[in-house]
C-alpha cells in the first residue's frame, strides 16, 4: 500500500506530496505544527492538540486553512487511508504561498495545510522504554517564543543531533542559570530522592506539552507528590528517576544524563507506572 | 513570459516549482539561503555570496547539492531564462528530503537546492532611496547563531511585520544593553554628528553582510572616518544620518527611527554618496 498525504485540498501519494518553493514554511519557517499519537486505531487527544494549534496560529496571526471540523475530518481520513493503527499523524499549517517578502502576504493568501501519517512499532517503543534513554545537556539557545509550536526547529535539530553523537536520544536544554528548560522535542521530568515528581512550569520558557498535561492529571489521580518548578541539571544528576514526555514517546524513562547514571541506571518505577497508565487518562477520537 | 525556477536538477515553470512536504527546509527550517543582486544584467558579488553559502553549509554540516561551479552555472541560467536585467536571484539549500525526524538523515540523503530569480524596478528603488525609510526598533529575540544565514526566519518576519504596522520598512533589533544589533534583513549604520560612520562588528550577533563588506571597502577607498563598534538606539536617535545595507536594498537611507526624525528627516549625503558609488566597488559576473 502506498502512503497517502493530504496537501491543500487533495489526497495525494506521499511520494508526490509537494508544496510550492515559495510556501512561507519553506522560505521563512513561517508555520506551526502538531503531532498526535495514534493508539490502537484511535487518535489520542486530538481536541487538545487542535486547541494548541489554534493558539499557535493565533499567536502568529495565521488563519485556519479550513474549519477546525474539516481539519479533524482530514486527520481522520489520512489516518484511515494509511491504515495506521499505531503511529503518528502530523499536521502542519503555514502562512501560505506568496512572492518572497518577509512581511505578511496580502490578506487573500490562503494558509497551507499538510497532513501526513505513519505507523510506528509499539513493540520497538516498549523495548526502548524497558531500556530507557540517555539525554545530553545543551545550552539553551532558542528564541524566547518556544511556547509557540513553530517549524523553526533548526536549533532543536542541532541540539538533538549533538545528543545523538554523544550517545543520547534526546537533548536537555539548560538555561544560563543551570536549570533544565525542556528537551529538544519533549518535556523534562525528574523524581527526587524523596519521591517528588518535578517538572518546569509551562509558563516559563517551554512548550505546554499535551502529554505533559495528561501526566499532570495522572499524577493528581494517583495522588503522587508533585512540584511544578524548575530543576537544575545538578538536581537531575542526583535524582532517583528522570523521564521525558511527548506525543511521539509518551512517557520515556531517562537512565543517563550526560555522563551520570540516574538512579540505578534502569527505568524507574514511577516513570514506568505513568507510562503503563498513560492511555487511561487520555481522550480518544475514533478514526 | 512565464517565470522559470530551478529545483533539484530541473528547470520548471515557477508556478510548478515544488519541494516535497518532508523536505527538511519545510519541516525543520533546516537550510540556508543567499540573495544576490542582478544589476544591469550582471550578477553582483556572486563569489562572496557563494563563499558565505559555503560557510553557512559548513556550520550546519550540510553538503553542497552539486559542485560550486554547477551552482554558479544554474544561477546564471535562471537569471538568463527569466531575462532579469535588474532584480534578485535567490538560492536555497536544505538538508534534503527524509522521513520526519529531528536527527540528521542518513548520509545518502542529498541536499535540496532551489534557485529563483525575479526582476525589480531600479526606478522604484531610487525613488524609495530619495525619500528614505523609517525603521522601528524591536527587542532582539533571535537565537545566537544569526551569523549563519538560515531559513529559520520567523523571528525576522515578526519583527519586520511589526515595523510595517508602525509605519516602517525595516526593524532594528536592540539587545538587552540598548545596542542595535542589525535589521530584520539588513545591517544597520549611523553617521555621528562628527561625521564618523559606525556599524557593529561582524563578530558579535549579526550576519556578515556582503553589501556591508563592500561598503566598508568603499569607506576606506573614500577615506571616510569609520568606527566598527556597537551603537545604541539612543546614539542612533541623535545621529546625523542612518542607513541600512543589504543585497536587496544596497544602501538605503533611514530618515526616522521609531518616533525620532534622524538629522533633518531627509536622506543624508554620506548614505546617498555610498549608494551612488556602490556598484563601482562590487565584483560582477556576467550572466
Amino acid at each position: 500500500m502506498s502512503r497517502i498525504a493530504y496537501v491543500n485540498g487533495q489526497y495525494v501519494r506521499h511520494a508526490d506530496a509537494a508544496v510550492h518553493v515559495e510556501d512561507r514554511g519553506y522560505q521563512f519557517a513561517d508555520g506551526v505544527y502538531e503531532v498526535c499519537e495514534i493508539w490502537q486505531g484511535r487518535i489520542v487527544d486530538m481536541t487538545r492538540h487542535l486547541d494548541r494549534l489554534d493558539r499557535s496560529l493565533g499567536e502568529l496571526r495565521i488563519g485556519w486553512p479550513m474549519t477546525r471540523a474539516a481539519v479533524e475530518f482530514v486527520v481522520r481520513q489520512v489516518v484511515r487511508r494509511n491504515k495506521v493503527r499505531n503511529g503518528l499523524v502530523y499536521i502542519q499549517v503555514t502562512r501560505g504561498v506568496s512572492r518572497r517578502d518577509h512581511f505578511f502576504p496580502p490578506e487573500d493568501v490562503a494558509p497551507s495545510i499538510v497532513v501526513t501519517a505513519r505507523s510506528t512499532s509499539p513493540e520497538a517503543a516498549s523495548a526502548q522504554a524497558a531500556q530507557g534513554i540517555a539525554v545530553v545537556s545543551y545550552p539553551e539557545n532558542r528564541w524566547p517564543r518556544v511556547d509557540i509550536k513553530t517549524v523553526a526547529l533548526l536549533p532543536n535539530v542541532l541540539a538533538k543531533q549533538n545528543a545523538k553523537e554523544h550517545g543520547g536520544k534526546e537533548a536537555w536544554y539548560v538555561d544560563t542559570t543551570g536549570f533544565v528548560t525542556e528537551g529538544g522535542s519533549t518535556n523534562a521530568w525528574i523524581v527526587t530522592k524523596e519521591g517528588t515528581l518535578v517538572t518546569r512550569p509551562a509558563e516559563s520558557g517551554i512548550l505546554r506539552g499535551i502529554t505533559r498535561a495528561v501526566v499532570l492529571e495522572l499524577i493528581e489521580k494517583e495522588g503522587l507528590t508533585f512540584e511544578e518548578r524548575p530543576f537544575s541539571l545538578q538536581e537531575a544528576f542526583e535524582a532517583k528517576e528522570a523521564f521525558v514526555t511527548a506525543a511521539t514517546s509518551i512517557v520515556m524513562p531517562v537512565v543517563r544524563v550526560d555522563d551520570r547514571m540516574i538512579g540505578n541506571g534502569h527505568p524507574g518505577s514511577v516513570a514506568t507506572r505513568l507510562r503503563d497508565l498513560f492511555h487511561t487518562a487520555t481522550d480518544f477520537q475514533m478514526v
